[in-house]
């Protein structure tokens, strides 16, 4: 084994993933397009800051995509674009692993 | 959506594998077991007292399995138990994900 069967790719895809709350906000956009306070409240425990800056994150990576609707009041929606959405089957499978294997009481 | 949807063990697997290299570090033996020295020359920025902190936390987690066997030098080896193995589809996922997307340049 060396160093070499190390893909760069594969370490800037877990460096994307693997930042805080990023892969819950991909799932919570899972079903579809969101208003930021759906989200927010998907996600109790993250403050509205920390949201924020995530999704504009996800957004520079192209992961996410934010419609702005020029309605009264304006209506602004966060939805997943194609290479967000091709996490799905991973979110999905870590969501299948995490009920076979995981105790959420430990 | 309400915050009942989101369920807890997804949010405990993402907590084990969200953590800083734990993910590569399960990726690395994935072509099975490896000596310490092979994991650390296979991830040549992680510094041996991290992934020595990672393994016993794995290893904690029920991810992967230490093994000493008893010869003059001693081997120790470590390995993906079944929980750890189950992680594997999940990995190679990313891994065909980072492939499609991402460009390691930018």
């Amino acid at each position: 084994m060396n160093q070499s069967q190390l893909c760069p790719r594969f370490e800037k895809a877990m460096d994307i993933l693997s930042k805080r709350w990023t892969a819950l906000i991909i799932y919570s956009l899972l079903p579809g397009p969101q208003r930021f306070n759906a989200i927010e409240s998907f996600l109790p425990n993250l403050s509205g800051k920390v949201l924020s800056e995530r999704l504009r994150e996800l957004e520079a990576e192209g992961l996410i995509r934010r419609d702005v609707y020029p309605e009264v009041p304006v209506r602004i929606e966060y939805s997943l674009t194609e290479k967000g959405n091709a996490l799905s089957p991973l979110l999905e499978g870590i969501g299948t692993w995490a009920k076979q294997w995981i105790n959420p009481e430990s």
